[in-house]
């Protein structure tokens, strides 16, 4: 569950944002903001030899802070409440425990991992309103990420985790030139092969730059030299002819290559016109949304789902977890957290603890009753989420077989907004191909609205005009409407985190919605880190 | 073993073409030329009914042949001999057989697969001059591809021979934006991160085009809508701001993210200076490689070694093949071939066909005694061969624990030009890291020119420029030089196949570099296609 093209995405959060919580300034802040970053700066506070026996001064707390910057035996005797098992509470058991802090970590349903989960054949898929089974056949290669699917190269903390319990680890496709870009509105409707639309794009960026330095319109901002040397960059960048005119590439591939067969390798097609690749948003934005920091190659997924990332938290965890219990009430005692939940039988239970480190989206949040400060619970009830959704079909991989297309996502303008094809099993017959993933906005919430089987027309519907193949071949289509998700109920949070970084007394917040890399698995465990390090900071004060 | 950056690849080859050659007007006819694009156009001329009984013309030859494109049985009765079992002579037997046709495969060496290779521990790799040990670990991801180590997704012919027999395929990461750009005489010698270089580039040809565009001095080529469209497309093209002025990006990531540890997530770094990014030939034209239609995304591997495709074409025709069998003559006899060669234990033999492939590189065949035409042993006598050369490391890995880096290429303006990080594996303790991949020139000769052990040395010291780690961990140095392998001398062709196209009398050529794709075993394929269509053309005329 990740934010493509950051400024697309911004926008349709601003629209989210705007209208849950009434102000898009929030994301402004957001993007100035790093986490722990209003703390002091780094270095080292101990005592001198022969100082005055008085407590020392809390260390400066470190920027970004992360396992390691922890003392050993920090957390002896003290006891910690997790509400989640998702990444963020996970995480932090995981590493209190090694601080010597006595954790429990209660969970609603009776799996860690939250958000990152994977369909497989046989599996259900319970909404509020509604139950699906999956009916994929069964096999390793067969299977649905609905939530996070993708890991960012630099997403150091959780690939850290995948080394250290041993995940196995592969490509994920995010940029295929082979893909396809369909808008309603542009060429006819025709959908347009990336490759196509990167190169001729860039070939016109290159070939109008070089005619205004050649025209001297630059000379204010290019040296002589500069000229020369930008003019002999672009002819490479766009590929331009030796009077710096682009007239198309070989980039651009071979008349008929968006389908398998074609006879005409080593021709060129003609380059589509600038004023349809310019004309039109989706156009302008779209090709773009594998340069954003999180989208840049080299993206990685786990070999055989995500949820390989959720067993092997849960494996460190699972002896300290209570599945299964549901919180209905957060409450501040002296000196302490006491949280009340019930139990599968419907007993009900209170837990004291030391802390509490509340993972629990805001969503759900909301509605349980807590001691909150009036500050967090007016963040707690405005937090915006995403509503986003995908569903995902079984079929003969066509997009390999007739159109080489080996993993990466096509766009369209329809409400699915993506294609992703599978990137693994590459060259077996089945493949499961997500047919829909729209990430916010009205799509998402529609999405939402719409029944298993609504979901399921309107995805083969609207993908038929992209892959002529869909119709005859893709079934067995299973959704995740995350709004609808019990315990979840959103896909990611979209508003500032503000004073929900900050602990309310002894009760800490965490989870993706409170980090920079909302909506990311690492963000997740950055937010862990960071309530961590509040409890720390008070424990070796 | 491929061409990387079509535009430099082709100033290399020019070079050498140039030296060995005598001309570089050949590649501009290349460029223009399909094979098989000088036959008559498609469609079918089987005899009306009741149309005289003569012999019917021979049908038109299809462009661009492939299987389906023959009749069944045509080469019943038909004898052809194969020399070299490399991926053309083998793809030649795969497809011939199926025709009917008798087919006796000659290979020097006691393998099939030519130049697909892969080199594990306890391998030997001979050279004309030196024999290497490979002394990497039993583990089955370590393994390097001393020759072709990647397939593109538009190979389909190669792809489908994969899906056909079952070979497994995985990702190559040919573009990874946490990769470096090192030149000696830019940026004081210090490698530069991918994505700084790619976002700082696009950032600042945004912002001049937009520059000139709000200057109004464009407005010959653009209507005030084009204006307006293209300054929206250049904003998210070059991450402008509301201004269009490039002042930096996210998307070149945060300060310090070279290495792994960072705290500085979310802050920006400051943006390259446009005179550094366009002062160097190097990162002028080495930025856009992955552009090409050969590289871009997505790119293949086999999972475990590109010989499980050497492995799976031979299953099909070891029991036709005939190794260490050394071709010392090639002659013509009324009505077909014969071929003189002799076994692992000298005794020489005659084989007489009605047809020959000859597959042997044009560097090994110009010795070989022939009765070719005039033409024709030119052609053979001249045709040039990159010199590339690669050396393969085994190490810790490094670049993911240290850089987050998974895959993917650095390029340097050493003569190593590229190191290539491993994409299968990710997270292992070990890997193997390419260490040199010099492709043509002067490059390739020297490094063919050194001992095994120079050339560990130079690439380490080279390598240490782009990774402080080198010198400390890299080991276990085995390199392959194409121009000193036995039955090879040379990596892959780049003249102008010409004459070679056309038979001479019974006798066809194919192999690699008698195709439109020099380099790539997609062009093996398709010459293979090429020689059967001749000959299945003479059988059914």
């Amino acid at each position: 569950m990740t934010t493509d093209n950051k400024s697309i995405a911004r926008r349709e959060f601003l629209t989210v944002v705007g209208k849950v919580a009434g102000s898009a300034a929030m994301l402004r802040t957001m993007a100035a903001m790093g986490i722990g970053l209003s703390a002091a700066a780094c270095g080292s506070s101990s005592a001198a030899p022969g100082a005055p026996v008085v407590p020392p001064p809390p260390p400066p707390r470190l920027q970004s802070p992360r396992p390691g910057d922890w003392p050993a035996n920090v957390g002896v005797g003290k006891t910690v409440v997790i509400l989640g098992a998702g990444i963020a509470g996970m995480t932090a058991a995981i590493e209190m425990k090694k601080l010597g802090y006595t954790c429990t970590v209660l969970e609603a349903t009776s799996v860690g991992g939250g958000r990152n989960r994977t369909i497989r054949g046989g599996d259900t898929v319970s909404e509020t309103d509604s139950s699906q089974l999956c009916t994929f056949d069964a096999d390793p290669d067969l299977y649905f990420n609905p939530g996070p699917a993708r890991i960012s190269h630099h997403h150091e903390f959780l690939l850290g985790y995948c080394r250290q319990f041993g995940i196995a680890l592969e490509t994920f496709v995010n940029e295929n030139h082979a893909a396809l870009m369909h808008s309603a509105t542009s060429f006819g409707g025709q959908p347009q092969i990336r490759r196509r639309v990167l190169t001729d794009t860039r070939g016109n960026i290159a070939r109008l730059l070089a005619k205004a330095v050649n025209q001297n319109a630059l000379d204010q901002d290019l040296s002589p030299t500069d000229k020369s040397n930008i003019l002999a960059a672009l002819q490479e960048f766009g590929d331009l002819d030796s009077a710096f005119n682009y007239t198309g590439s070989e980039r651009g591939g071979f008349p008929g290559q968006e389908d398998t067969g074609s006879r005409q390798r080593g021709e060129r097609v003609t380059p589509l016109q600038l004023q349809q690749l310019i004309g039109d948003i989706f156009f302008q934005q779209r090709q773009d949304f594998t340069q954003g920091l999180e989208q840049q190659p080299t993206m990685l997924q786990p070999v055989g789902g995500m949820d390989r990332i959720s067993r092997a938290f849960e494996a460190q965890v699972a002896a300290d977890t209570l599945y299964e219990s549901v919180v209905s009430e957060i409450r501040k005692i002296a000196n302490g957290v006491r949280v009340v939940y019930s139990d599968r039988f419907g007993s009900v239970f209170n837990l004291d603890a030391d802390y509490c480190i509340c993972t629990i989206p805001a969503t759900v949040l909301r509605s349980i009753a807590n001691d909150f400060s009036a500050a967090h619970q007016s963040a707690v009830s405005s937090f915006a989420y995403s509503s986003a959704g995908k569903i995902a079909f079984q079929s003969r991989r066509f997009w390999e077989q007739n159109h080489n297309i080996y993993g990466g996502i096509s766009w369209t303008t329809q409400d699915i907004t993506q294609i992703w094809y599978p990137n693994n099993g590459f060259g077996r017959n089945d493949g499961v191909l997500v047919g829909a993933y729209m990430f916010g906005g009205n799509a998402g919430n529609q999405f939402a609205a719409q029944s298993p089987q609504q979901r399921i027309n309107s995805s083969v519907n609207q993908g038929g005009n992209l892959h002529a193949e869909y119709s005859a071949e893709v079934g067995r289509g299973i959704s995740v409407a995350w709004p609808k998700v019990p315990f979840q109920l959103g896909a990611w949070g979209v508003s500032d985190p503000g004073i929900l970084l900050s602990p309310d007394a002894n009760i800490y917040f965490a989870g993706e919605h409170l980090s920079l890399l909302q909506g990311w698995q690492e963000g997740a465990i950055l937010s862990a880190y960071h309530a961590i390090d509040g409890i720390v900071a008070r424990d070796i004060a």
